[in-house]
Order: structure tokens, then sequence, then C-alpha cells
């Protein structure tokens, strides 16, 4: 098997190619250019007959992931698979099933048969799922299930692999030492050996793997900042360091890879980590979570994650993880989903209108248009969630009718004033 | 009677400056002085009983204004009366009576009386509520308006000033002409009559009636861009340029004043609006409403608003009015009003951080220690909406108690593993 990187330096262009530069508005020849520079992936598992394959970074609109999965307090895979299908409805563009307790196997199984998104997945917990003991983990074991789960189709795999021995000394001075649940299994793991990370040590064979079924590899940042006071430390930047050398390494073998990104990071220093991504792992994508812009606003993360993800959108971050109303209180609901994606999913809006994205441009004038006409249907049409406005709508349903402004100032409207 | 600049310049400093300045964590010398060059006021009728009254401007925390009132499809006072109530539960700093139904004048008494929030008015909508006809307004029956409810107790007035006749032409090539309620009204006028604004023609004498009562003039952006297509277009800027004639005119007179913002504004144009404004109306504090930095968002929009106004408070925005997740739909039920307060608490809190506010580094740190050590107490305590916090950790009690992780991660908890 061939990655695409591959075909395309073959000149072999995959028939979606087109597709997606089509969707996203740019010329193809771009599109394979940014691919080939590797400021473009393209996640797909080439085991898996994925409907509809996405592209992630440069000149393309920013993309959104929802994050899934069960936990030890909680493990319903069935309701696992509404979230799937909840997440999906509000727009998310790729999935990662982020479980770690019960028979995740059957649910990738699941999804990847859908063929209906891309799966994303953190192997290291598998690894240590399987084992049981965290001082029991080895490169071996880790790389079994890094080839199960490739042979199973997932398109994405986090890996991280950034963190060094080095690093470690660098964490005393935190507040929140480490928030990153598979940076803190391997953390661990490394101190309890006083040995490099095996991730680090055995790339290349997980290269190998990746390169087999074309995974792209998203460099995961084990040392993000899990508070405002942790941002942007050398701890941090520390790690990004190795990851900008092992994108090199990933680009040597033509295996696609984007670039983790935290996490909490105050307003005005967000800017810097966008810019630092793009200079230090030349241009790779970068896929933030977050970044939430205040630690004390737990219930309401969606928008703090939403502030810092536009911003960083706007500076050229290319992929969203969403972050939900749950975060730092519980495993979310099926609601919680919901509004995780569609706040991730305006703040990516923002960002590509910043861009001045044509599309983006134009579905903000039809709305505008479909306001000045108090043509609420074209409204519904346009809205970023169809349903709450017709809810919102319907509470004043014998107030707002086609052609008449709506309950907040009524005959006052000043758009009725002409 | 006199004004407080007044006062300041007689050397008679107020009870509450000390206070203020002990809030805001800056020396009063600098308060004192800021107020006298205009970058702050302190909204403040001379006949009204505050509790505590509060800074808006330069070097003080970034403050949250929610606007409640009835309309003409929906007038019940006690309802809005319950929203100024939740408004202030969720950290409104002040509160504008938009009331365009019924008796509004016993409304207004009523939370002049309790003198616990600022208020905020429009005036000419009361003397549009009461000639009835639009056509039939005049200066005279604005300033027996404004007067009336200065002698209540009316804090601080948005006044629409700043539109002239020579701005009307540059509406011709907008796609939302007018989305300024007041705006619309003079314009109407201005354009019936073809005459100047009433509002500026006759400026003089709304100052004489600020002086007597120490009323804060907000003079407001009637030409403000109702849509992305209409963002920092000619008409925004050119009634700002008349408005930062205006604000010289206020401080010629010791009248306290601040501008008003837009309005919908993509994130790429959001700084050049707090820049443009910070110059022209040289440092006079900016109160922004929004900006909605997506137009497709309905539902939405107190996210989309917070986006903005994050990014406008960090460049340098003083004062943000709330958006609800009911604007451009209904006018907002309470559960709308506390979810508006919130994100705009957030956009708040975020830019603050962004200036390095010593308290809000303070607020964000103990949080992130209380994290660190799984006390769930501290960080309701610290959290911005403690009910939204009890609420979704009490779903998962039996899991989440003291010094152990929530049911996201479980015994997976990232700041377990040590």
């Amino acid at each position: 098997m061939s990655t695409l990187i591959n075909e395309l330096k073959q000149n072999k262009i995959p028939g979606y190619i087109s597709k997606i530069a089509c969707e996203e508005m740019i010329p193809e020849s771009l599109l394979i250019q940014n691919i080939l520079k590797g400021y473009v992936v393209i996640p797909k598992n080439n085991q898996h007959s994925l409907k509809k394959p996405i592209a992630i970074g440069k000149n393309c609109r920013i993309k959104v992931n929802a994050n899934i999965g069960s936990s030890p307090v909680s493990c319903d895979f069935d309701y696992e698979y509404k979230k799937l299908q909840t997440a999906i409805q509000a727009g998310a563009d790729t999935i990662m099933d982020l479980s770690i307790a019960g028979d995740n196997h059957q649910f990738r199984r699941r999804i990847i048969k859908s063929g209906n998104i891309i799966l994303g997945t953190v192997p290291i917990y598998d690894t240590l799922l399987e084992i049981g003991d965290l001082n029991n983990l080895n490169i071996d074991h880790f790389l079994q299930v890094m080839e199960h789960q490739a042979k199973q189709g997932v398109d994405f795999m986090t890996i991280h692999a950034g963190i060094q021995k080095k690093h470690l000394s660098l964490l005393n001075k935190r507040t929140l030492e480490i928030v990153s649940r598979g940076g803190s299994i391997l953390v661990r793991w490394m101190r309890y050996y006083n040995r490099e990370n095996f991730l680090y040590e055995y790339f290349d064979k997980i290269l190998n793997i990746a390169k087999e079924y074309d995974i792209t590899l998203s460099l995961g940042d084990g040392l993000r900042p899990g508070c405002i006071a942790d941002a942007n430390d050398k701890a941090q930047f520390g790690e990004l360091k190795t990851i900008g050398e092992l994108v090199q390494r990933c680009r040597d073998m033509n295996v696609q890879v984007i670039v983790e990104g935290p996490g909490h990071v105050p307003l005005h220093l967000i800017k810097e980590n966008v810019k630092k991504e793009k200079i230090i792992c030349d241009g790779a994508p970068f896929y933030v979570l977050g970044p939430l812009v205040l630690d004390y606003a737990p219930g309401y993360d969606h928008i703090t994650a939403a502030i810092g993800g536009a911003l960083a959108g706007m500076y050229g971050a290319d992929f969203l993880c969403y972050v939900t109303p749950a975060e730092h209180l519980r495993l979310p609901s099926l609601e919680d989903v919901h509004d995780g994606v569609i706040a991730s999913k305006i703040a990516a809006g923002a960002a590509d209108l910043s861009h001045n994205h044509p599309e983006s441009i134009k579905r903000n004038l039809i709305m505008s248009k479909a306001r000045r006409n108090f043509n609420w249907e074209k409204q519904r049409e346009m809205a970023i969630d169809k349903d709450k406005f017709s809810r919102y709508l319907e509470l004043d349903k014998e107030i707002t009718t086609d052609n008449q402004p709506c309950s907040m100032c009524g005959e006052w409207c000043a758009l009725k004033r002409k």
C-alpha cells in the first residue's frame, strides 16, 4: 500500500482531490502542492472506505473535531454512538474516539464501517487498557495496538512522541504539571524507569505503520498547558521543538502529519502559539484544543474555547478540537456534544471570515439580506442551528411571521422604518 | 448641582472614589487623573442614591451592561424586573432599560429606588412613545423627556447625536441600512423634513441637562453596521468622526461621556474599530455591542458577541453591552438574560486577563490550584456560575467527591498520575 503523498509524487491523483478542491474553492494544483509541502493533510486510512474525505490545512476552511468515548465511570457505547451522530449532525468534520473503558474495538468498527466520518484515536489508551499496569507498557505492545487500529481503518492517531526526558525537569515550576491523559501516562512511565519516551525512541517503527496504512500522525502535545499560569512556558515550547523535528521525519517518510496545540492560553499569547508552531513545524497543520482563554468558567468552556479558537484560527490554526460545556466537570451529554460542536463551528466560521473566505462572505450576506426582507425561512436555512432558530421563533410564532419583525422590537424594528 | 468632573477640578473628592480605586487596584490619583482626562467615567446621576458606583474606562476592569425592557408585543414589567435581578445576579455592572411600551416610568422608579445598579436609558424612545407620531418629534419634547428621566435619577443616556444629514447618502450602499432603533427613528425624521438631526443641532441644550444632573452621555452609534457586509464602512466612520467632535463638546462642559460602537464586525476588523475610536474620540471609554463576528449564528449570538467582545476588550474597549441568545429572534427570556451576561463576563474576564489584571491572574490561579487538589468546593467558589457548576457535578455526585477526579477520565485523570 502507499500513502497519498507517495501517490501524488507519482502523479497519481485520487478522485477525491478534485472534489475537495472544488469544495474548498481552491485550484486542484494548489491543494496538491500544499499536500506535498505538508501544509495540508487529508486524513484517510487506505483501508477506510470513507465517503467524504476532507482536507485540513492551508487555504482550506477550518475544520472541527469532536471527541467522544467511554470512561471508567460511564461506559455505554450506544450512547457514545448517539454522540457521534449528534456531532456529525451539528457539523463536526472529524471524530476522535477517546474511549478508555469497555469494548471500544466493536465501537470503532461500527464507526468506520459507516464510512461517514474521519476517525482518530490515541493508541496509548488501548495499550494501557489491554496491559492494565502502566509500568508494563512497552513499544511492542504499543505497536501491536497501533497496527490493530490501523487495520481497522483509523484515519489519524495522536502520538505523544514529543515528550522527552529533558523536558521533565521543566515541569517542576508548573501549577498543573500535566493535563494530557496520554502525556501523563508516558511521563509516569518515563519517571518510573528513568528512560526516554518509547514513542520518541521508536518513532521509526511508528512511522512504518503510519506509512503502510497512510495514517495521518497527530503529534500530541502531552505537555500542553492546562491552566493560564502555565501557558507558553518552557515545557510547552520545549516539546514543540521536538515535535518540529518529528514533523520532518514524517515528511521524509511521506507520512502526513499534523501538530496538536493547547490548551489554556490567555488571549494575548495565542498569536505567539500559532506563529511558533508554523515556524518550528514548517507550516504543518495546527490542531488546537480550545485554546481556553480563562480557567474559571467551568460549564461554559465551549465559550472560552470558542473565543480562543476563533483567535487561533484567525492567526493560522487549521483544525479546532471542540470543547464542551462539560469540560472539567463530567463526561459530556448529547446536549453538551451538540453545544460544543456549534461553538467550535462558530469559532471556525469567524476565523474563515477573517480570511475573507468567499463561502463565508456569501453565507453572511445571504443571511443579512434575508434579515432585511424579514424572510424567516431563508434565515432558518442559513442559520448554524436550524432547530434552535425555529425553537426561538416558534415561541413567538403568532407574532413573528414572514414580512414581520420579531418580538424584540415589534413595530419599532429599525429595518421597518423606511 | 455639580458634575463629578467639576468637583474633582475643585479638589472635592467624593467618598466613593477611594473605594473604586481600591476595587480596581489602581492608585486613587490615577483614577482621578483618568476621569479628568475623560478616559474614565463614573456614571451616577447626582439625584441617584446609588449604593455602589463603578468606573468604566482606562486601567479599570471591563464592565458589562445588560439591556432589559418591554416591547409592543411583550409588556410585563414584573418579568422585566426579574430580568434585572437575573442580570445583576449573573454579574452585570449596569442595566439599560430599553422599554418601548407600557408604563416604564414606574418601572424605572422601582429600579432607581433600589439603588442597586447604574441605570441607562435611550430618551428618544420615551419621546416617541409619548408623542406617538414620529413626524411630530422635536427637540422640545425630547428635552422634556430627558429632563424628566434626569430628575428620576437615570445615570447614563444614549444620545444619537452623531448622525448628520451628510451621512445619509452613505447609507445607500448598505446591505442593512440601519439597525439601531434610535438611529432609525432619527433618520426617518431627518428624511421626512430634510433637516439636520435635532439632537446634533441642539446638543448644547442636551449638555445643559446632562450637566445639571451629572448624566453620563453615551453617544449612540445610530449608523452602526448591522451585518458583516457593512462593517467599517464610510457611514459608520463618518458618524464616529462627528461623535469625536461631540466628545470634545462634552468635555468642555465637564460632562462625562462614553462612545458606543458596533455591532457586526468580522474578527480581523475589530482592532481597527477600537483603535479608531480611541484616536478620534481622544481616549473616551468605548462601549461596544458585541461585536458579533458572524451574521449566521442566531440562537448563539451571545457566543458570536463574546468572541468579538473579548477581542475588542483586548484592544482597548472598556464596556461590553451583552448580547443574548435571543438576539435577532425574540425578546430575551430570563435564561437568555442570564446566558447573555455570563458570556459577556467571560469576554470581559478574558480581556482583563490579556491586560494582566492582577485580580484576574489571581482568580485563574486559585481555580487551577483547586483543580490540582480536586478541591471541588473551592472550584465552585471560583466558578463564573456556581449553580451551573453544581448542576453539572451533581449529575455525577456519587462519582465526583473531594479528592476524586470527575467522570470525564475517572481513574485515568492526568492530574492523578504522580
